[in-house]
């Protein structure tokens, strides 16, 4: 069985279709989630202990926000073949870093020996209001934060041996403090960790509604167009090759206005009522294909 | 670096140092911990995809069941070398069952690639008054839910090929509701996850007191007899193989009868002044070994 069917069979099992499971207590709602991330997959060569552990704690932070969440804490797990100090402490740093940029704390983890180093975090967050994927309407505007590009980037320079940029774009901020900021306005959202294609279908999907989305409005990183001039491969990083981690939502857009005050977003394209998503692009208009990154 | 050193190491740069890391909120106490399980080292060849679910559940349950604490849901990251339909079904049962068996829900998760199976799962509970591992005081009875040995025996039927008696003992029930009464009584608490000899250190340890024990008082599963009549096999499986999941616990004699009325226990010695633990054996008093179950 596929990864993308086994996880429909467990979506369907568990009732999750969200970044966060959502636990309501008292008068707030818990937010919690967890992510898998190891060496195989997860960490090209030349990425140093400390992007490591940032990123480990940055995937689940990421989620928290997609919900509209403030993150309260994070554990981890970490299997590894062997622990050196100076691994630990690098990897700790970066935890902390990470965590102490959203204003969530590192509480705790676990530590097994394991042949591959594996990393596992589990977010802890709270959402006066989570935002589910299911609530986009036709009309509304879709938008996203940020600059998309970011892992594309990174993954070539790691490829190129540039590793000390590729390490500062793989650090990527969680949007938490937008994710907060659009817990008010945004009728659905996502973190992007599949590229925006796999996103907008996500999205889609949960939300029984499609999008028409126009290239030429996505904020595309200043790096992307340094590393290739051309167009195609400049479509594959922005649009599939994913992991930009960037937040992806809609908002009714009587409530446009009022949400552009409160944090930086870009409006990529608007909702459509048919359950397609479909790309413009040199006034041509077709379907995105869906297609993400395969981890 | 060893693992224990590396242990150290964390908890020192994370101060953590129970079962559970706390989280204040509002009124109550959030307990919140991680477990990572994998092939190699926790699952015997025979191992029931069913019996992976449960114990993999059973693990995160079981530590917040040592905080005194009422879980309320889990998370399970799930890496796989492949997704094949039965085993996911079984071990999603496994999982189910064992959290509905506590008043648990089973929240979501993650599923990855991965060369070995590996399955971490992160529990989220509530405790009035969380138990920690540092509050055991002289004079204090040191006590035991159930009967200790169950891991032991079931690594050996495993062994022996008797896999459905292995699989069933290899589903402990997590010690919920006890550590639920317990948490009004116990002064310090821990769930015997490295055999008891390695679990009495750690609660001496963290509460700066030693302990008394006495052999002839410790409840062992008749299975350990029924397996081996040598006394040093006996020992051997009763009090290093560990991976029992038995609440250690301590209670101000004050306190004993209460404490009784509330759920089943064994009262097996009482906490020293002087930082070690001693093993009464054949009217013998002796140093009980600090060797536990390496994983």
């Amino acid at each position: 069985m596929r990864e993308l069917e086994a996880l429909k069979l467990l979506y369907r099992r568990l009732s999750v279709g969200d970044d966060c499971a959502i636990i309501p207590f008292e008068n707030a709602n818990l937010v919690f989630t967890t992510d898998m991330l190891h060496q195989a997959t997860d960490f090209p060569r030349g990425t140093t202990a400390y992007t490591i552990g940032w990123r480990t704690a940055a995937v689940s932070l990421s989620d928290i926000a997609a919900m509209g969440g403030q993150p309260l804490g994070l554990l981890v797990a970490l299997g590894a073949p062997e622990f050196e100090r100076h691994f630990l402490e690098e990897l700790l740093e970066g935890l902390e870093n990470c965590c102490t940029s959203v204003k969530a704390k590192l509480l705790g983890g676990d530590l097994d020996h394991h042949q591959e180093l594996t990393l596992v975090s589990t977010g802890l967050g709270i959402a006066a209001r989570p935002v589910p994927r299911s609530g986009a309407k036709p009309g509304e505007a879709v938008c996203v934060t940020g600059a998309l590009g970011r892992t594309a980037v990174a993954l070539r320079l790691f490829e190129a041996g540039q590793i000390e940029r590729a390490n500062e774009l793989f650090c990527f901020p969680p949007r938490v403090p937008e994710g907060l900021a659009l817990g008010e306005h945004a009728s659905s959202m996502i973190d992007i960790s599949d590229g925006l294609a796999r996103s907008l279908y996500q999205l889609a999907e949960a939300s029984g509604a499609g999008f028409e989305i126009e290239y030429d409005k996505l904020p595309i990183l200043l790096q992307v167009e340094e590393l290739t001039q051309r167009r195609k491969d400049q479509q594959e990083m922005v649009l599939h090759t994913g992991e930009d981690f960037e937040l992806l939502f809609t908002l009714p857009q009587g409530r446009l206005k009022d949400a552009q005050k409160s944090c930086e977003f870009t409006v990529i394209g608007h909702v459509l009522k048919e359950r397609n998503v479909q790309l413009r692009l040199n006034e041509d208009l077709q379907e995105l294909e869906d297609r993400g990154y395969q981890h």
